[in-house]
């Protein structure tokens, strides 16, 4: 071990800062967990990142010249070139956040850093469900809808570094639910787990036969797809609304940019092969052949092992 | 003229093939028009090609070996690694067509083909509208609806080569017009020149007020365009219509993919600022704001030259 390099990947949340250090193939070694400290303008995250790192590579005998690189996945608009993070409202940065300079100076190598939603689509593309594609899109299922898009192996950023918000395509034209970015009518707004639990309530207020939804004091998208998957009528249509809503928007991206893949990941992809076969039939109705038959969708492989993976990958590749 | 190097782009079309020598720079110096000739399975048209230019250099005095290289677009779709072009039905070429060997062998200088709707896109890129940008997207109102996504400087060409399959993207998803592709509620269906017109005449079936497109035996997209511009309120609901869906179909796009400038073009696109205007209304109302803000949208400039400019960018950057 002690003349392997490694890699050093860091995905910083909002609660948490996930570490790890892999080999260059982005293989996990070890990995570990610190808490965001937010207080006093997240002016701390940072240091103690560092801290941490130099901590575990001495408890684990690692010398530091065997660490190669690392990559960072933060939560906000990024300018990669410049490697600053704009906007990062909830760790308490100021705007034109010098993050990668800050994360080099505290870690002692070379650092690229990433939007977290495409560091995460790197990842599944490195090591999970988007291996050996070089086009693919991947898309998170949350509390919102977040995306990332990668052609030629690579993620596109566009003129204002806003490509793969694809939890902002116009799902809903005409009399649409107001989504948080202001506009009415996002993807965001009936396809994440917050929306999911919405249609159900609303189909919920109009329905006169039974359903085991109707006893519950507070909905979870789990409870949705619990009950559909028993064949409760009134969480299946809830759950068809949402393929319905998906296939649509995929369908359009697919005809777009015949990805190779489409990478389907977040806690309400946890819902699995039976939302997944739901999705894919409302694609097919209305992709473009061609792209009907020649994009996959898959589930994410990775969880939340995602944006480490793809904070490697930035480590390996963009350094 | 004699030391100067030229560029050779070709772009075949159903009925006519057009031709030009260029610049390094992507300037016209000479360009005419030879006739599609599809009988026998079109097996004279690259050998016309080939004595075309030939003959034209000679006409010119330009010596052979002043001729850099050569750019193909063709209407169909194209494997650019392999060189071959799959079912050009409207030239009669079998299936798996090695289009780039025989140009080159007919014309004696290394050639890349691209389908024609992506060259026009790289033709708008180099020397029309799209000039400065690396991510652009273009679409051709016209007859159908084309389209080519150019990201980082490159075409996008997705898993089979069905990527900027604009017109395809579901517009309409419930109760849609048939496509020819086979899939109802398509783009093209709403948003080409025969959409228009099948829209102007629906409204017209249900229209009790005075219209001047009343009076006419067979409505022209320009018809509808006139009319609207003077003012008559059927034809501009007709347009907004348009407006409508194409905004909200690159809104979409937009959030995905963030490009700097989207390049309109084709017939319908005549109507010019008039229609622009309304499109970018219809496009800030759907569009992700970031996106709204940062992505611009453009009419094309080179008209029919875009495609021999498009073939030249080819022969200067794919050979």
């Amino acid at each position: 071990m002690a003349n392997e390099k490694f890699l050093l990947g860091i995905d910083i949340g909002g609660t948490s800062v996930k570490l790890a250090f892999l080999t260059e193939e982005g293989d996990i070694v070890h990995n570990w967990e610190i808490p965001t400290n937010i207080e006093n303008n997240g002016s701390s995250i940072i240091p103690d990142i560092g801290e941490a790192v130099h901590k575990k590579l001495a408890e684990l005998n690692i010398p530091h010249e065997n660490l190669k690189a690392a990559g960072v996945g933060a939560p906000g608009p990024i300018d990669t070139e410049k490697g600053v993070m704009f906007e990062a409202v909830n760790l308490g940065w100021p705007d034109n956040f010098p993050l990668r300079d800050l994360v080099q100076e505290a870690v002692g190598v070379p650092v690229a850093i990433e939007n977290d939603a495409n560091s995460a689509a790197l990842g599944e593309m490195w090591k999970g469900a988007g291996k050996g594609a070089k086009d693919l899109i991947a898309i998170t299922l949350g509390t919102g809808v977040g995306g990332g898009v990668i052609v030629s192996g690579d993620i596109v950023h566009g003129a204002k570094g806003a490509a793969g918000e694809i939890g902002h395509i116009t799902a809903v034209p005409q009399g649409g639910y107001m989504c948080n970015c202001g506009k009415a009518g996002c993807l965001e707004t009936v396809a994440s787990a917050t929306g999911i639990v919405r249609t159900a309530k609303e189909l919920l207020a109009d329905y006169t036969g039974d359903s085991p939804l109707k006893g519950l004091n507070d909905i979870t998208a789990k409870d949705i797809f619990d009950s559909a998957q028993a064949g409760d009528e009134l969480a299946l249509s809830t759950v068809d609304t949402l393929a319905d809503h998906l296939g649509l928007a995929l369908a359009n991206i697919g005809s777009v940019f015949n990805p190779e893949r489409i990478v389907i990941g977040g806690g309400v992809s946890k819902a699995g092969d039976f939302l997944l076969g739901k999705i894919e039939q409302a694609f097919k109705k209305y992709a473009f052949k061609p792209v009907g038959e020649s994009t996959e969708i898959v589930l994410a492989q990775l969880g939340n092992d995602a944006g480490i993976a793809g904070a490697a990958w930035l480590a390996a590749n963009k350094n």
